[in-house]
């Protein structure tokens, strides 16, 4: 099985197809809709979200609470000058707000102080951005500016797996509008790791 | 097992719970994140789309195709007054189109002319939709739409159930926004059938 494949993986009772175009395939030599009988078609499930590996606090350790926050702003000027800005508030001190909140949350998952949770109460991310409608490729977009972000800050190449891991499959998480049949892309760190000098 | 649990019922492998709720809840006594080992999110499935019983051609040869258009005229009348109007286009001719569309293919599904898929090629009812977004509560309301036109228009009795349970399912495929981690909302025939006068 392919790397690509494994969002997909999961198989149980009456589900045996995971996206409707595979679903119609299979169901291309059955009688026509509308016949005799009523006609099932199968259950289906669209997205499996992959597990997420919140790191450990080697990065914290390694680096710190000061080059996390510069990394996250970073991340987010980056992110401004995308489609994917939209979604942040227009106004300067808006806008600040947002990735302070967004600096706070990366300094506690990688080994910080709770400053995050003791405000806003547990991470809940997926939760957190349901009030913006975030597609596929917002989703492209904001890792694509990781990757650039952590070329252009220099960091650490021996913590980059753990840290890559994390944010790659986190990032599914924050899908909630679909536009596809394709199963989410994933960006496995084999095959992004050359690009960031390992 | 309640029915309104049925929607989340898929297990395998390291699939251990179906929505980040349930998943932190799991997760409540486990370490903070930030420790000394890389923790792990379970895995998670959003929506699981639940078979869809596409009808016999009872319907069409009790009622034919002329009350079938008029069936689908008269809902998208109703959706026009909602909010749901908003993704039809809001010009005469345009609107006329996309009904006609709908009421091309309600007649081929329920044993008509495949006059639909002759002209468009397949159903593909969840990829045509991905162009607007579309999310819980606009389900809510497209059945609702549905409810209010079988009883207006005096849908025969003895073949609502049929009818019911097809759009009742298949409303669920069009969701392609999601705005909460709560299952999709099933309006299952038995909590129905007596407000349909059954």
């Amino acid at each position: 099985m392919s790397e690509t494949k494994e969002n997909n993986s999961c198989q149980h009772g009456d589900i045996k197809s995971f996206t409707q175009v595979a679903n119609m395939a299979a169901n291309a030599s059955k009688p026509n809709f509308g016949g005799d009988e009523i006609r099932i078609v199968d259950a289906m499930i669209d997205v499996i979200y992959p597990p997420v590996p919140f790191p450990s606090n080697k990065i914290f350790k390694a680096i710190g609470e000061d080059r996390i926050r510069e990394m996250v702003w970073h991340h987010h000027r980056l992110l401004a000058k995308t489609k994917v800005g939209n979604i942040f508030p227009q106004d300067e001190d808006g806008f600040k707000m947002a990735v302070d909140k967004s600096a706070d949350l990366f300094v506690e998952a990688l080994g910080g102080e709770p400053i995050f949770t003791k405000q806003h109460g547990g991470f809940h991310l997926r939760m957190r951005h349901f009030t913006v409608p975030i597609d596929e490729s917002d989703r492209e977009i904001w890792l694509a500016m990781y990757k650039k972000t952590l070329k252009e800050i220099s960091f650490p190449k021996e913590h980059l797996e753990e840290f890559w891991n994390w944010i790659e499959a986190l990032s599914i998480r924050m899908i909630n509008r679909r536009t596809t049949m394709d199963g989410i892309k994933r960006h496995y760190w084999s095959s992004v790791k050359k690009e960031l000098g390992v």
